[in-house]
């Protein structure tokens, strides 16, 4: 059954990467208008989905997830349009050169082919990626989780109706509505029709594709993300980052999860740190080297650290805090324990920041920053496709251009071989 | 087992991340140097193989792609001090930018870590990718063909003694030693330490590699290539280009399979082709379209082609020969029957050049050229750890800095993110 789809979204592919800029862009403000259009339809199908997972007990907090209303989807809208106003990296030029023997080599930019996405139950990426893929020239084959069904479909009708009235191909965008979960074992199966699989949600599924595709798999998404506190940091300035990483939206994988303190610096610093940050509901867990420093707290705000607390992403306003003496020991600590998504040292030495950022080896690398920068909008790539923290293609958050790939295009004068 | 020898990797991929381009030259230097030095032990070895392979009958071919000597030792020991003169991609920075907010964005060449390379029976494999991965600062664990266990345990003997006699890690370089294929499936598994596979094999190994894989795999190497002969080509000069595509050495990747020739140049043309190739020993399937044009060679050099004929990567003196109505029908042919490998035109029309190389998809696309020129060195990269037939990473011969992904390193002045 998903062979089918394959080859329609092959097919839609192979004119999809055909069509110019404009043609691309234009589809895309067709949809944006077309969104608005149906709301009633999308809301209501929406608002049957929202009832039906109330009926099955979902918490509250999924519960808004999936929950659309129109001013969500006009901003879904206006991400499309932002989407739109990007420049198209498909078509792009580069490493030109000429070699002595005279052939003149570039290489050329041009779309993936075929996306699998793979995520969880928020309607708005179902949009966010249908844009995305039209506008770097691939087709999707989408997998929304089973709560967002209905809003889904109404969602996909609308979208591929704007694509055909553009004149593009409807197929470009198609959705997978067999809630089976082994319909996700066989589209990690179809390497022939599908190019790159993106899973957008927990570490679960995330190992699932990894072990399951044929099909290459960009995964990500998981951060146990560190600070460091240099000796010489500008304190003042250091508690308000460490505030943003923390608390701005803890339960993202750019969040802080640990602190490390340089010793020096440790008994001033430390308890300035949990007295700030407590009043935010934060708690602490604390390395046994750390907790002299902090356990003068008696409100409960500061527990040991146990075993596994350095290796998890908390997703909640806990923190965890170790001293360490120098910055080769914040480096050891981080190359052990960090997913490779987003660290920072925050200092005032110039040196000790070269040496941070040349030896710890994440995805992400910050001096003097909120990790929470990690995002593919605060990082001028103006929107974001996934965060991935493997290694191959792309690493940290991916825009239009690692949707693309690109060809060589060798021009000779009927050159021959010779050697 | 293997996982230690994923740990020593890991370990060494992070000392060798740190040393100097200095560094890792001169330890490709010291690696050339000791293999001459150790000459005698390694052509011993190989000699033992040789004889083991010839006991149990491999064929002429394939004792002679195993066999070392002087000759060929030098030939290799050539190629890394090659290696060691070609630029070092690591710690290239690239889009740099200032973001409105003050924030210092870059991305900067880093190693990809640990590779897992699977090959045959060539003991040269062995010595080429060690020093790619020394060059690239990636650890390699290498399996190669049983075939050629003795010699590559003598080679890693040598290589691993010059990386610690250089002061770099013994363990950048490691040989699974033991025979039984259960080991490659282990390598396959082993994500926490191997950050990419290359098989380097037939379509069997590929297909095994990307079905088994938890690791990101490049696949490639298999080439079903078409050159289009157009209405608009210089036919006297198109001749040598397609003798070339095709006899220069019919056994690898990028010789040419499948000629397509346009309709309004097949009476003039293929008697002409016919008659100069078959002096080499080509022997042709030719469509039924292209039947009548050449079925006045009574030699037997012609045959109708087979259902399976447009493909079959041929790998010898045998080419498939179809007649087309127009460029669109030959883009058409190849979309369907081209393993994107390498894909050429042979035209006079810049226009048809234009949308030939748009419009044809594969790793290599080529405008009157020979698609013999599918090579990291014959297309200016100095060297070659794989050709690439997949979309992901890398496309085409990969390089030096194929073997490299980045970081990003962004710098601010205690910034934190307010939307």
């Amino acid at each position: 059954m998903l062979e089918e789809m394959g080859k329609r979204a092959r097919a839609a592919a192979r004119k999809l990467a055909r069509e110019t800029t404009a043609e691309k862009n234009a589809s895309l403000e067709r949809m944006a208008a077309e969104l608005w259009a149906d709301r009633a339809h999308i809301l209501a199908a929406n608002a049957f989905d929202v009832e039906a997972a109330r009926e099955v007990g979902l918490s509250s907090a999924l519960l808004d997830r999936l929950t659309l209303n129109e001013s969500r989807l006009q901003g879904t809208i206006t991400d499309l349009r932002g989407v739109a106003a990007l420049p198209d990296p498909v078509g792009e030029t580069f490493d030109q050169g000429i070699l002595p023997n005279g052939l003149r080599v570039r290489k050329q930019r041009v779309p993936i082919g075929v996306l699998g996405v793979i995520y969880e139950a928020r309607p708005n990426v179902t949009v966010d990626v249908a844009g995305l893929a039209v506008k770097t020239g691939n087709s999707a084959i989408l997998r929304g989780g089973s709560e967002t069904l209905e809003s889904n479909k109404a969602l996909l009708e609308t979208l591929r109706k704007a694509l055909e009235e553009s004149g593009l191909p409807a197929d470009a965008v198609q959705l997978i509505a067999d809630p089976d979960r082994a319909r996700v074992a066989e589209l990690l199966g179809l390497y022939e029709y599908v190019d790159l699989i993106i899973p957008r949600g927990g570490a679960a599924l995330h190992r699932f594709c990894r072990e399951t595709s044929k099909i290459p798999v960009i995964t990500g998404g998981i951060g146990i993300c560190h600070l460091y506190v240099d000796a010489s940091a500008d304190l003042e300035a250091a508690l308000p980052v460490l505030r943003n990483a923390k608390i701005q939206r803890p339960t993202v994988c750019n969040a802080l999860d640990t602190l490390l303190v340089h010793r020096s610096i440790a008994s001033v610093f430390l308890p300035r740190l949990v007295e700030a940050l407590k009043g935010d509901g934060v708690s602490f867990r604390a390395h046994a080297n750390a907790l002299p420093y902090v356990q003068q707290d008696r409100t409960g705000h500061v527990q040991p650290a146990g075993p596994e607390d350095f290796d998890t992403e908390w997703l909640s306003l806990v923190l965890g805090i170790k001293v360490v003496e120098n910055l080769d020991e914040a480096v050891e600590h981080i190359t052990l324990h960090s997913t490779g998504h987003s660290d920072g040292i925050l200092t005032q030495d110039v040196e000790n920041a070269r040496r941070f950022t040349s030896e710890v080896d994440s995805a992400v690398v910050y001096v003097n920053a909120s990790t929470r920068f990690t995002d593919g909008a605060q990082l001028g790539l103006g929107a974001e496709a996934a965060v991935s923290t493997q290694r191959l293609h792309a690493r940290g958050p991916m825009g239009p251009r690692e949707l693309t790939t690109y060809k060589w295009v060798v021009e000779g004068d009927y050159h021959i071989r010779t050697t």
